[in-house]
């Protein structure tokens, strides 16, 4: 274990595709790992491969109060409540984050307890439209974005106040967690964070839906000359149907808003497309010029030549609790850049 | 050259990238193949790799004309016109097919020069987003559906007249011409086409304009935390906008159509996202259940386990002018499968 390394067990309750591929990692990193799965068969499973995991959700917890282990919940949005309070019973003095989709949801419920004080939020941006550990995998995170949430620092720096200790160890260790999977935190607040997935997550699979189903629609003559664009335009709508509405149904706000703008660059489309001179020239233009962007920001990422695949996303080296870093975390989270603490 | 290949030269008027890469193609099959481009230096640079290309269009045409070729018209739609006046000009007698996206345009401009005798409509479904001679490769069109319309034919049959010599030859030679590129040619008609292509490839396009345009909008923050299926989702929004632009509004009828139902989809949507018990079921529910079946179709050509890849189009065995043709085209048409011809 090295010095810029959690320094205490993680515990992980749910092992689906994240949690599971995160345990996987941590465990593949000689970390102090351990999880709690609600499925009996896929714990056994886990068990087998030679993980540290078990279905008894008390026990988990118990042995994670003992250990002072950070708890990770890695369970759908409908369970959050329910692990919550399972935490206040069985483990009151751990650490604790997640990895939600959604964020304002899981910090309401947070608050309703009265644990924002343990709490950090987190979000990995990687996925696949499989789901369960039976397609959770290694280096799943290598490179993604990992939004964490620090509307708790934010607020006791508007009144002027210090962040508490307990707080400041806990978000450490949730940045030191997702380095130790090769993940890069993004510090990003509650609300920004769900208004920003809106438009990069929930909304592309709104639209994959509609795709298919009008794809679907014109029969067996439109899917045989349907080619990749297509099938890669549609692929998130293969997840499954209750995985898209947690993540939609939970951020109906936001979602609305930025479904609402396309909406209305759709009808100006349409409008456009049946006029006597049909032209979608202000669409393609925006697009293409939008798509540009993207592409340039993510470039460096992606398309790097250097052996060494350079982050394309502005790095700040932070030191939680010093002098000005609540602000620092504001202007990292306005640039999209990414904390690293050593 | 086998029997069951064209056995006359093949000359393309446009070297882009579908017309270069069919080029390439024929010629690395060791077809008789030349073809014209008005860009001069890429004229030059395609005679430097060793093809048989010229950017003197009246001396190309004169040489399909005697030389007796198969005309293929691979040029932007704007340009189909001018090409035919020339083509009725300087190739009098020459069968011609083409590769343009939207169907009824050309149809149209080949029916009012009263040259629809000697026209097979022709639309291979692939592509990348990139353009002109310098990105055209070979193989592009392997496993890839070319629709191929027989409206002609299809006239004749309702008038209950027998389909003339010419044109069987030629739907005989487009479709051997497909063939020798390892295509699968999928029999279509004109109307039929573009209402498929609406729907699984110019609604996609705007799709992905929509996209882009409001991940830009969330600013840096959203483009940070977007992940691949934003990618993936956006790519064909990377395509030149006039080129977006030339699809999309010479089919502005299919695609107004097919754009108002995945309107009415997203207001649904909207509204149950927007109600005091947010929910997406309906959608969610019909996208899963589209893209499955769009999946389940596809499968055996993208994950097929045999060494050879086997289409998941039904395929007729098509003897052109024998009995009752054009109705197995018409059946065939309708179960999205594809002809052979020995």
């Amino acid at each position: 274990m090295s010095s810029q390394d959690v320094q205490r067990p993680i515990c992980i309750i749910g092992l689906g595709l994240i949690g599971g591929s995160l345990l996987r990692d941590l465990a593949g990193y000689n970390h102090h790992v351990f999880g709690y799965n609600h499925s009996t068969s896929a714990a056994r499973t886990a068990v087998k491969q030679g993980f540290d995991v078990n279905d008894d959700l008390p026990a988990v917890l118990n042995r994670a109060e003992v250990e002072e282990a950070l708890i990770v919940i890695a369970v759908p949005m409908t369970a959050v409540g329910s692990v919550l309070d399972a935490i206040q019973e069985y483990a009151p003095s751990c650490s604790i984050t997640d990895v939600v989709s959604v964020k304002t949801p899981v910090h309401q419920q947070v608050c309703d307890r009265g644990m924002e004080g343990r709490y950090v939020g987190g979000h990995p941006m990687a996925g696949t439209s499989k789901s369960g550990w039976d397609h959770s995998q290694t280096g799943l995170f290598r490179h993604a974005a990992w939004g964490i949430t620090y509307d708790y620092a934010a607020d006791y720096e508007a009144r002027g106040e210090k962040v508490p200790r307990k707080w400041i160890e806990t978000f450490t260790d949730v940045v030191r967690m997702t380095q130790m999977v090769h993940a890069e935190a993004v510090p990003v607040r509650v609300a920004n964070h769900d208004a920003a997935v809106a438009r990069i997550s929930h909304l592309p699979h709104i639209f994959a839906e509609t795709l298919a189903t009008v794809g679907d629609n014109g029969g067996i003559l439109a899917q045989s000359l349907a080619a990749g664009s297509f099938k890669d335009a549609t692929r998130v709508a293969g997840t499954r149907p209750n995985l898209v509405r947690q993540m939609c149904e939970t951020n109906a706000p936001a979602l609305v808003e930025a479904l609402d703008e396309a909406l209305e660059l759709l009808r100006g489309a349409r409008e456009k497309l049946a006029a006597p001179e049909p032209s979608i020239a202000e669409l393609a233009d925006a697009g293409y010029r939008a798509r540009t962007r993207i592409e340039a920001r993510s470039g460096a990422r992606k398309e790097s030549v250097s052996p060494v695949k350079i982050s394309s996303r502005p790095v700040l080296r932070l030191h939680p609790g010093g002098p000005k870093w609540v602000a620092q975390l504001r202007q990292t989270e306005s640039l999209g850049g990414r904390i690293e603490i050593f």
